[in-house]
């Protein structure tokens, strides 16, 4: 089976602490890898985990708070000084473009791929990106800025095939493909051999939300639905609720919440303020609703 | 006697490594802190060292290349969630308040501070800036484009009074601040005890070089001569001498060449390309030319 993983490389909010950079995750999921987020420091993140980052073609940015974006300049800088030749695609709202302008003509004049600008509405639940197989949603969030999450859908992955059965009818190697996409096989006799008895479903497609920044809410509940691993903000504890809710910010407990009402499988918090040195308090207060939830931390590889 | 210390956040060049941050430092001296370069994650290396920036008023930037300048906007809007209420200084090349604007005013609207840009020609030795008790000089470099190092030098430091002698003059307290800065004293009898009989001489008035990005240039010597301590890049080793002067690099030994002929007191080595994981190497090629020679690295303190 083709692994799902997330990296958190930064889950502290907008201000960095001696353990957490601002904003940034990758989600490697069919061989391809997604960046969401991009705060300062993202490329150096990349560099102390090792991440290769040759299969990174498409990075989502939430909203133009600069612990989500500042990153971008120096990644792309440092991606044309390692002549990368492939096209980047950022999928930002359209102002990103234009704040970014300025500065790529002059520090990166030479470089030698494409970064190309794809703008999102981010008050809009759309399809937003989609290749072979994977699909990505944004999702409308609730802060002080315009800011959507996102939601990756991997679509139906092959089902496995049945080795004695394709034995037995002496299906040759150039049809299993097919097979394993649903067709049906055809003996030489005529005799049709449904795709039922030859196969099994293949591992069920992962979905993956990213909703951050955001104040609670129950808005985005239809939308994330069973994802099998949420990353929700937490940015205080429900001693802070009110400066949660003044800034647009959720509590751990709310975090929880929403995990809950939207029955995921996992939920991983992140976006601690600054003011949390035991981010295991953090921990505690949501797993008192929803005790599959685990602590975001960077440096870490999370299974999906 | 009041220390000078040199804190070097990061050393890296221009691509980051698992350990080194690119350029950035701090010059703690007379109670003031200076930044000199501030490449991608400087707020976070300040973090992670507790730096305190509560008196960093004036920042230097060398050129404007990202390695040296990506880390301010996030610096930047950091102080001003810190509720920062001084004035930033930034002296730079003129391009660089332009090349900011755009950003600051989308991201930083509502800074409780101002920040002040000062324009540098790097082509020119000349003085930057003063105060009552630093002055800071340009040092042009030899570089792809236009850079430009800097000389720290404190102004006198007070002379020491000899407390045998104030005593036994009976010289009242408040004559000894201008008795330190090299004031007679009349006695009641209208008898001049000279300067020099109630005060030895103060410490040293120290002096600091940041000469980065540079190609070896010996136009530098006469003005970083006898300096207490000169922090010269040292991007590639002689085996890549070649690169270095493509590139408009410096090599270890060369470093360690501007070092002795300029007979300086210590020389700091940093700016390491990646390519070196035993930087050893680059301070024993420097040695032995330069004994004294320390390895720059990021997150140390230096005493000056």
């Amino acid at each position: 089976m083709q692994k799902a993983t997330l990296t958190i490389l930064g889950c502290g909010s907008a201000l960095p602490t001696r353990k957490n950079f601002p904003s940034a995750q990758i989600l490697e999921i069919r061989d391809k890898q997604f960046l969401i987020d991009c705060g300062e420091g993202t490329q150096i993140r990349m560099r102390q985990m090792g991440v290769k980052a040759n299969r990174l073609g498409h990075i989502f940015i939430s909203h133009l708070h600069g612990d989500h974006c500042f990153g971008l300049i120096g990644l792309i800088s440092s991606f044309g000084m390692l002549n990368r030749t492939a096209e980047l695609h950022i999928h930002a709202q359209a102002d990103l473009e234009k704040l970014m302008e300025t500065q790529l003509q002059y520090f990166c004049a030479d470089l030698p791929f494409k970064v190309i600008f794809h703008p999102i509405n981010p008050r809009k639940h759309e399809l937003i990106f989609e290749d072979r197989s994977v699909q990505v949603f944004s999702i409308p969030l609730k802060h002080r800025v315009p800011s959507c999450g996102f939601l990756f859908e991997e679509k139906p992955r092959d089902r496995h095939i049945i080795r004695e059965m394709i034995d037995f009818y002496n299906i040759p190697t150039w049809r299993i493909l097919k097979i394993k996409q649903g067709e049906d096989f055809e003996t030489d006799e005529g005799e049709i051999i449904s795709n039922e008895q030859l196969t099994v479903a293949g591992d069920l497609p992962k979905r993956f939300a990213y909703c951050s920044d955001t104040a609670f809410s129950e808005k985005i509940i239809p939308i994330i639905e069973g994802v099998d691993c949420l990353y929700h903000e937490a940015t205080f504890m429900e001693t802070e609720k009110r400066r949660a809710k003044e800034t647009y910010h959720s509590t751990a407990r709310q975090a929880a919440e929403i995990a809950l009402k939207a029955n995921v499988k996992k939920l991983i918090i992140g976006h601690y303020s600054a003011r949390y040195i035991h981010q295991n308090e953090l921990l505690e207060e949501a797993k008192t609703v929803f005790e599959n939830t685990v602590l975001g931390e960077d440096l870490t590889v999370y299974d999906m």
